[in-house]
């Protein structure tokens, strides 16, 4: 069994919050991802499901060991699919209101694994319309912006030009919009307003936009004339939006899509998720090497002690230590993250040693990143669909 | 000064109803187009108007002169648009949920004369969603099936094929659905259920459907790339979408459509609105001769008295009599309509001549209708577009 990083640090006594909030808009707090599970009513990706895909897969990737892959619906029945050599679908998605930050890239890293392993197409949606909807002073002049700088990040993860396929809801709109009201016809303003709590003042796109997130769960069965499945890899503040898409699937005539849910790469500051609306608390793809220093030596907080001779006798605390989580999520080499993990725990190394090492995987995952993102400037057309 | 006849039959002593319902999806009661007209904040199309648009178009049609066409919403800057010679748009729509009958054609003939006189482009709106959304059973292989049909009613008025675009939501929403998403950002739930009636048990895609019915207002200007004037010949139970769009307009950068509204060619049995949903009320453009003559004399609802002694008598009511507000909407000859007028009035013909004198009014319509319908089925594509 290998090293298994548990990322229970938000629980630890060292950081206490009462309560927490997780929307597709919003993640407050301290989150309680034992909570979250039940609550959504999903499933913890059991002993027995790693042990079948690894016999399918050949290897884990460390998201799963280490549990930041941690929660599923039907994945299980993908894997059964993928085994008996059926036809499978990924879909996931970003919607451009600003920058690719660290964490928009945890499910795109672990999408593009999967597409490896499964030979998945894979659809990647570009909800242009949501945050245009949701952010009163976002243009669609803005959103078409960031939309071309995202994509560029979205090429440089890797994936498999022709298995993919991004498209921008506005643009694809003629073969989302009929789709869409067949799951809106089954979508009563009740069941929006105790899903998402919106309320009367809400504009009504924002109510209709999730209809537009279904879509793509159903484009593999529209696009292959017969059902196929689908499997979404996204963080679980999504799960709201595909909880309503299964629900509403049979009732249409598709499958019901299946979802493997992560939590949170932690912004530098806090806890909760990296969120660039939150000054301080995110790294962006674009960051250069001196910046990502300043920003994890200054922001990332410190799992430490107050001074180094309290850390040499009582040992930091790995599981509240943001740079610590980093490693976790873009250290490959669990050998590595183990002992750093022993080192800082002990007390041997201090916050400023973990520091350096965290900027150093960092800027080395940047700098391939940043060298593919800007050859996908000459790419966007081998991956983008309008019509 | 033409012989108007004004359509008061609903507000006689002869058929005397509590209260009535106009909403895009239901028109009930008694219709009092006074009160409407009040409620609604439109205006009445004035004498001025009226000479100034004869001025301009060196005629007026007869809906004009009879009060069928009876209100409006800046009309007056359409033709001060069209005395410029600047460039104007018409925007009708039909819902496809079944067959075409004499009531949907009332605005598309007049709209088909606007087109003529403005030599405006004319963009028909086919809203296939609309009614998929609205009637349970519904699907869209039905809306598919009628939209069909219905375009080729829709050729059959004569509209010009190089100005004119009629399109179905769901395949022409890749150029729509991003201008709805703009209308939406700025119309709240709380708006639409005052506008609409709707309540929470409304599916969302009954809420966001409006916003898809701004779209064609907007279509122009898109288009031309400059802000551009567009006209909305439609009946008045319509209005209340435009509203919406009128308010939207100015905030989202476009400029107010204008609207040219109709009163509703009463159903055959009852007063209200020629409606395929009740049985018994329509005549539909595929009846045949003896259809519409057994519909005619079997269903119309007589302003006649008790027996042709009494009729002699007393005189029959012609604005009570629905088979004589059919002449209004069809027979274009105005002396001989006042000589008919007159003389049911004065009890000298009776019912069935009367009847029998719209049946062959309607007839010679229809057949003439028929003729180009048919030929039609070889046109659908020099008016349709898709993408």
């Amino acid at each position: 069994m290998p090293f298994v990083c548990i990322c229970f640090w938000l629980k630890s006594d060292y950081m206490k919050h009462e309560g927490f909030k997780v929307t597709p808009w919003e993640v407050k707090g301290d989150i309680d991802y034992e909570k979250l599970t039940r609550e959504f009513g999903v499933r913890h990706i059991d002993d027995k499901t790693l042990r079948d895909l690894e016999k399918f897969t050949g290897e884990l990737h460390y998201f799963l060991k280490r549990k930041i892959f941690f929660a599923h619906m039907y994945f299980d029945e993908i894997l059964d699919e993928a085994k008996n050599g059926g036809k499978l679908y990924l879909y996931t998605g970003r919607a451009p209101s600003g920058p690719v930050h660290l964490g928009h890239l945890v499910p795109w890293l672990f999408t593009k694994w999967l597409q490896d392993k499964f030979g998945a197409t894979l659809l990647f949606q570009i909800p242009d319309e949501e945050k245009f909807l949701f952010k009163d002073n976002l243009t669609f002049d803005d959103t078409k912006k960031w939309a071309h700088e995202n994509i560029l990040d979205i090429i440089a993860t890797g994936f498999d030009p022709r298995k993919t396929k991004v498209f921008l809801d506005t643009e694809y709109a003629g073969h989302m919009y009929k789709t869409a009201c067949a799951v809106a016809k089954k979508t009563t303003l009740s069941k929006l307003k105790s899903l998402f709590g919106f309320g009367d003042s809400n504009n009504v796109g924002e109510f209709f936009y999730t209809c537009m997130q279904s879509v793509p769960a159903f484009l593999p069965t529209t696009m292959e004339g017969t059902p196929t499945k689908c499997l979404i890899p996204c963080a679980i503040d999504q799960d709201v939006h595909f909880r309503l898409t299964r629900d509403v699937a049979p009732q249409i005539g598709f499958p019901k899509p299946a979802t493997i849910l992560s939590r949170f790469l932690p912004g530098l500051t806090e806890g909760g998720k990296m969120s660039s609306s939150i000054e301080n608390t995110a790294i962006f793809t674009t960051d250069d090497e001196k910046t990502v220093r300043n920003k994890i030596s200054k922001y990332a907080f410190s799992g430490g002690r107050e001074n180094a001779e309290e850390h040499r006798k009582k040992g930091g605390v790995p599981e509240a230590d943001v740079s610590y989580q980093y490693l976790t999520y873009f250290m490959e080499d669990s050998t590595k993250l183990k002992k750093i993990y022993e080192d800082y725990g002990s007390g041997k190394m201090l916050t400023g040693e973990l520091k350096q090492i965290t900027s150093e995987v960092i800027n080395d995952f940047l700098s391939e990143h940043q060298k593919k993102r800007e050859a996908a400037r000459d790419r966007v057309d081998d991956f983008k669909i309008c019509d």
